[in-house]
């Protein structure tokens, strides 16, 4: 083609373009997707934050763009949320990305790895050190495009039904604990067990098991544990800041427009905050009557804690040297922890110290 | 009226609602909107948050929802700003609360109080505690609506020419401290003085002021404070987690659709996420800088805490004896903070510990 005739070509193409630019009526389509949360409705904290999303969707988009909310078990159940969108049974699930940690072990940090980043600092991770990123990279290969939706804040580390006073008392203990962190304790003779939420009381009463982590006092209480088992641990070293995401089907998600991308993740900060400020609203009560019902709260004691963290860094080692990309994410998070320490036990953490003290005082 | 005529009337009404229902045209209109930030642009990350607000209202809009911003000073100083939206100068800005305490103390509970709530617990407080609803019950005697847009998260207690190893020390010190912190401050002798952010580097290098206290690391070192005080105190126990918040002119604020209204909530909740997560993420490296330059960090000692916190409660009762408004608040925000720490005490601050013990092992 001659310059002179590619050019004019050129403008005519860019002519049609400017034409062709969208009106009203093309950028705000009407659009019904479904998500399928990875919970009940009687977690009213995690499966609110999909609702929170959805509401706050709708209202943006003057109802244009609708996105219906299912619970877990009405398309599909709560661990194959993430397959559904995959395929494209549906367009978008709320899920905990480490439930998929089967598929491939690197899920694992989108949610919590063992000792790894406190709430703020997971979104200090995402949204400003490159993790959302680094992790969409990841998910990509799953067909997913991801968004942070949701914390649960520091986890309990569950109940005993006898006292663990040493790395030895937990040989052999039989305990409900999910995912990736089961791993770190199996180096312990702990018998990792996987029992659907609905199922750990019985277990718990019959002795089939011998402890159970499952959230915090708000939901804890809600599933009646403090009457099966009476010792309280903490802190769940396994979940610092447990996150919870929106995963969307990436086809479905680059065929929007680029207004209802921007008000999908908004919406997404919108339930990321809500669902951390909510836990942190209900937990202080739950708390305070789970223990004037007799819980007995105890903490890990360093010893444990140490054994535990040795253990998790033998885990992330061995993964890490059969998987690139568990190496890559590990590497940019051990990274980032770091610095955030460095920085949280100045002004943070003696100001919460100082806090905790002058109540404690009364 | 009778029954049958009411119903027939009231179904007409209905029909005329459903016909009168926003069609695009009506329910997208062009906005424009100007926005005065408190700072100026050499503060990326408090301005910035306005700029993050700004492109994601006019990103879920499709640019027919704008919010220009200007820096402080372009259409007024930066601490005129609320009095600009609450007399309808501007739609909007993006400002600290506690700036205005000189109007009215209770406007320092949108920002922070001397030993008040941390930053996640300000979050759980103004969204899940009712705060939000509370403070907007009294800014609206101010003509102004707020939504939570930013946090620094707990500051630093500021830069020293010399060490304050007891509550003697502080006496006759000419400290640079904001607002409502500094009466305080005045009942340990100190003489709080007002000196604008450009302003403190040479008043603290002459020696006109003996302290001053900022934001933190990443701030502070832009300023080079560094280089005329030695000492770097810690924490900030006036600002455990300072809120930035975009103000809205009331009536300009009811006058929006209800979308634009759920945008501007939106993207404020984008910015109050980005902001924390930035400052999170900017204050370790500038941290090191300023300890490998030779600033020495210095912890106040407890008995000058709990000299400060006796002081912060005193002038709460006194504020609280004549200002009905701030008691409200006050009792509210006490009580929160009180189950708040009950709960944050256990996992999160055990979590948090070991980390800290684990990082500085190595």
């Amino acid at each position: 083609m001659e310059r002179r005739t590619f050019i004019k070509t050129a403008s005519v193409a860019a002519a049609a373009t400017a034409v062709a630019a969208p009106a009203i009526a093309q950028s705000a389509p009407e659009v019904k997707w479904r998500l399928t949360s990875s919970f009940p409705k009687s977690l009213d904290t995690i499966y609110g934050a999909a609702e929170v999303f959805s509401k706050a969707v709708a209202e943006m988009s003057d109802n244009k763009f609708q996105v219906q909310i299912f619970a877990a078990g009405e398309i599909v159940p709560g661990l194959q949320a993430m397959q559904a969108v995959r395929d494209g049974t549906v367009e978008a699930c709320h899920t905990a990305s480490y439930y998929y940690v089967g598929i491939d072990p690197t899920f694992a940090f989108g949610t919590a790895v063992p000792f790894g980043l406190n709430s703020r600092m997971q979104n200090a991770w995402q949204f400003q050190n490159g993790g959302m990123e680094l992790m969409n990279a990841f998910y990509a290969k799953h067909n997913i495009h991801a968004i942070p939706a949701g914390n649960t804040g520091c986890q309990m580390g569950g109940w005993f039904r006898k006292e663990i006073k040493t790395v030895a008392d937990m040989n052999g203990l039989k305990m409900r604990i999910g995912g990736f962190a089961g791993r770190a304790m199996q180096k312990l003779g702990v018998v990792p067990q996987q029992v659907a939420g609905g199922d750990i009381y019985p277990a718990l009463e019959k002795g089939t098991i011998d402890a159970a982590e499952w959230v915090g006092p708000y939901d804890d209480q809600k599933l009646g544990f403090n009457k099966v088992a009476p010792f309280y641990y903490y802190p769940g070293w396994w979940e610092g800041g447990a996150m919870l995401h929106n995963f969307f089907n990436k086809a479905k998600w680059e065929a929007l427009p680029a207004s209802y991308k921007a008000i999908a993740l908004n919406a997404s900060h919108h339930a990321n905050t809500w669902m951390q400020a909510r836990y942190d609203a209900q937990n202080p009560a739950a708390l305070r009557q789970l223990v004037a019902a007799g819980t007995q709260l105890r903490p890990f004691t360093l010893e444990v804690l140490e054994a535990c963290l040795k253990a998790a860094n033998e885990v992330n080692a061995e993964t890490s040297a059969t998987n690139a990309d568990f190496k890559k994410v590990l590497d940019n998070t051990l990274a980032f922890r770091g610095e955030e320490y460095l920085w949280w036990q100045v002004a943070e953490y003696t100001f919460d110290t100082f806090m905790i003290r002058a109540r404690a005082r009364g």
